[in-house]
């Protein structure tokens, strides 16, 4: 196959990207190739401004432009809550429902022995410190819903509850809007479990 | 949603790409975050150089980084033989099946009204030149068999056959490897026309 070799490179470079196979990474760098030189530099900056200015925040742990982070300075939001997630995406899936208005802390992973990730891998520590500080009332253990997710909560619990703080695990159960002939047996048994008095 | 500019922005360029939604360029921007530095830069240098070192091959339009194309510089491939393909990538296509050892010509498109691409937007006037010049046997029509495939491949072929080459149409029909019963009736159709003798 005769390819130019910058168009080989750029087709490898974007497979290395996550979800993109070696027929979207031709498809995106032929795009590329086609686009007008501006798109590509404005690509490129986008890049090198978001490794260059975003960092993460020193209370947090969730990405941001200025340390301590919007939430953790924002006056409107009520600190005697703190919201546990893995990723710093999942903060931006729950400030999409707009109604959580409490503090977050982001765990950067979860504790998974397949994948060699301990809790010392974890910011476990800077959430203990946060809760020991005093001034913290309900820690919300929002990591995934699977079985990583499920052991650093249990862990996470554990280490919490001595300290005199709540502590509260979101709901897991049927999706709203899908079929319960679609849900897996975990999901329903998980929705039974979670019942509530209508 | 307060999320740091700068990653904010990278989503959004992420999202001009084909095939690249929302969340996907979510996944792909958050990755960009996390992944080391030199990835980024790597990436980027693949963006500058693809636009900055490819270009067009000054007589047949394929991508290349140098010009003439090697395709057209090549004393192994027989120049009596012309393929004639919609994009670029088409030729990457038809060079995996390792049998065409002939030249090529890129369009750089094909006839739509309905996006307003007319004959005049198209690479034509080269092919028919390469033609004129003579040493052509013939010319293989390898547009996309789809409604604007089709439509070029009968324009070129009225303008080629006064020019007293050979033009031929790659088949159509029901792809190798996939069943009948989910082939749709117009390939259905075209693969009975096109039956041969066994």
């Amino acid at each position: 196959m005769t390819q130019p070799e910058p168009l080989t490179r750029l087709i490898e470079e974007l497979q290395r990207l996550p979800g993109v196979g070696r027929k979207s990474a031709q498809r995106l760098a032929f795009h590329i190739l086609r686009a007008p030189r501006e798109d590509a530099d404005r690509l490129c900056q986008a890049v090198q401004d978001v490794k260059e200015k975003v960092t993460y925040c020193s209370v947090c742990n969730n990405i941001t432009d200025i340390d301590p982070c919007a939430y953790c300075t924002d006056e409107g939001r009520d600190r005697r809550l703190i919201c546990v997630v893995e990723e710093p995406q999942n903060v931006i899936g729950i400030e999409k429902t707009r109604d959580f208005r409490g503090a977050y802390h982001v765990l950067m992973g979860a504790i998974s022995p397949l994948q060699g990730i301990g809790p010392d891998d974890l910011k476990i520590k800077g959430l203990l410190a946060r809760v020991e500080q005093g001034g913290v009332e309900e820690v919300i253990l929002a990591t995934n819903p699977n079985v990583e997710g499920e052991a650093t909560a249990i862990y996470l619990a554990r280490l919490l509850k001595p300290l005199g703080v709540r502590v509260t695990r979101i709901a897991m159960g049927v999706p709203v809007g899908s079929d319960l002939e679609y849900a897996d047996e975990i999901t329903v048994h998980k929705a039974m479990e979670g019942r509530r008095e209508m």
